[in-house]
């Protein structure tokens, strides 16, 4: 059984200063969970809303196996943790990892430029991951990673990324000195055909609403448009990130052949 | 004024059933009811709360130029309308305009498999609308297009599509024998650098819960695999648009050169 103070302390993840506080974020549904049980990342505990307990035999026994405490809660206090409307039913707890660093070892690094919708972020990692990219930088003024609402569009790639928040320009600066180019995205850019790409890339997103910062663009060794028709105003940054990734992924494998 | 009996019929508009019936669907905030106002899409009234009716000046010209009828309405009344939280405090209701009919004179067209995410729909209505594409044929089973959340994910791009509704598959096995090329998107295809695209395309985009209907897969002269890294589970459907849509784009730009 949960003590009093633990379930308030559960229930104040949510909220990013607490998640902070307690170092834990919160994953629901029955996939993500058991994704994240055979992850790197501790699970702490799982919690199960007792309407539905005898549907989850199958991670209740995997829970046992890797050691994760699971605690049943009547469905109104459950209700009162989670943070989606039609929940399955079941929330994992997992442990914040700590901050990657900034990984001169990776060929191609992201750096998400004051990202701040949810889903869009959900949907950068997720497209981050596949193709490969599992290092992500993340500027000052970026939505919190752990937010619920970013787990769950990240459908479970949150699992398998490194991260370094608060990275700041004068570490990029380092990046390129190191021999990374820099490559921003904006309507005033290049073609992405004509694109130069360097061994190693840092692919500079920016969010739709701020654009690039002019700090960054002073940097950039490559500002990328990616073409389209007149008429239409811009691009999900998501949908644009994949674009630029997976034309970096042919050129790759087309050089590895 | 708005009389009770026009109030009652605004606010039931967030529900598709009135928006059918009523043939309406509302749009939030300055920049795309202006765009809206501006498009071939014809603006039945705008509603805007007494709260911040004085910076709308600028569109309250517009709409009078328009031959828009304006209405201010109280907070309280205004929030009852409105289907956001953080509300600019203007809504334009907008007439739903008729099917455009299959378009067999477009080269390419979208035909969307059981979409049901709102925000991934908007996302996918934007980014063909990015590369030209003003064709869409939606099945039946997907997230009504005049969703408020569909909409607002569109950022505008709703007001330059023509859509057709409740496409079946016999009605794409017509287009085949029109002479376009049905293409679909699945894990076990192939690589998007070897599908031949034809003249004239359907881009077939299925729901990630659902995957592609086996009758689809049946008549499908080609299936389209993104190729990434090992370990990720999937691309979402907004985002593997964008890059198929961004391949044909090239290949085309590069014929016409």
């Amino acid at each position: 059984m949960l003590s009093t103070n633990e379930f308030q302390r559960l229930t104040s993840i949510k909220v990013r200063k607490y998640r902070e506080l307690h170092r834990l974020f919160l994953v629901e549904g029955i996939k993500q969970v058991s994704e994240g049980i055979n992850s790197r990342i501790k699970c702490e505990i799982i919690v199960i809303s007792t309407k539905v307990i005898n549907t989850f035999s199958e991670i209740l026994r995997l829970a046992k196996e890797s050691n994760v405490r699971c605690e049943a809660l009547n469905e109104k206090d459950f209700e009162r943790i989670s943070e989606t409307v039609k929940s399955q039913g079941i929330i994992g707890f997992f442990r914040i990892p700590k901050d990657s660093g900034v990984n001169f070892t990776s060929n191609n690094l992201i750096y998400l430029d004051r990202i701040n919708d949810p889903g869009n972020m959900g949907t950068i990692i997720r497209t981050a991951d596949w193709f490969g990219y599992r290092n992500i930088l993340i500027s000052p003024g970026c939505v919190d990673i752990y937010n619920p609402k970013v787990v769950r569009s990240t459908m479970g790639s949150i699992f398998r990324m490194n991260f370094q928040q608060e990275v700041t320009v004068d570490e990029l600066k380092l990046l390129r000195r190191e021999g990374y180019r820099i490559l921003t995205t904006e309507l005033s850019g290049k073609s992405l055909n004509s694109i130069l790409f360097g061994k190693k890339n840092v692919v500079i997103m920016s969010s739709e609403s701020h654009g690039v910062l002019p700090e960054l663009s002073a940097i950039s060794d490559g500002s990328i448009k990616i073409l389209g028709e007149e008429g239409a105003e811009s691009l999900n940054v998501g949908v644009a990130m994949g674009i630029i990734l997976n034309k970096i992924f042919e050129l790759e494998s087309s050089n590895n052949e």
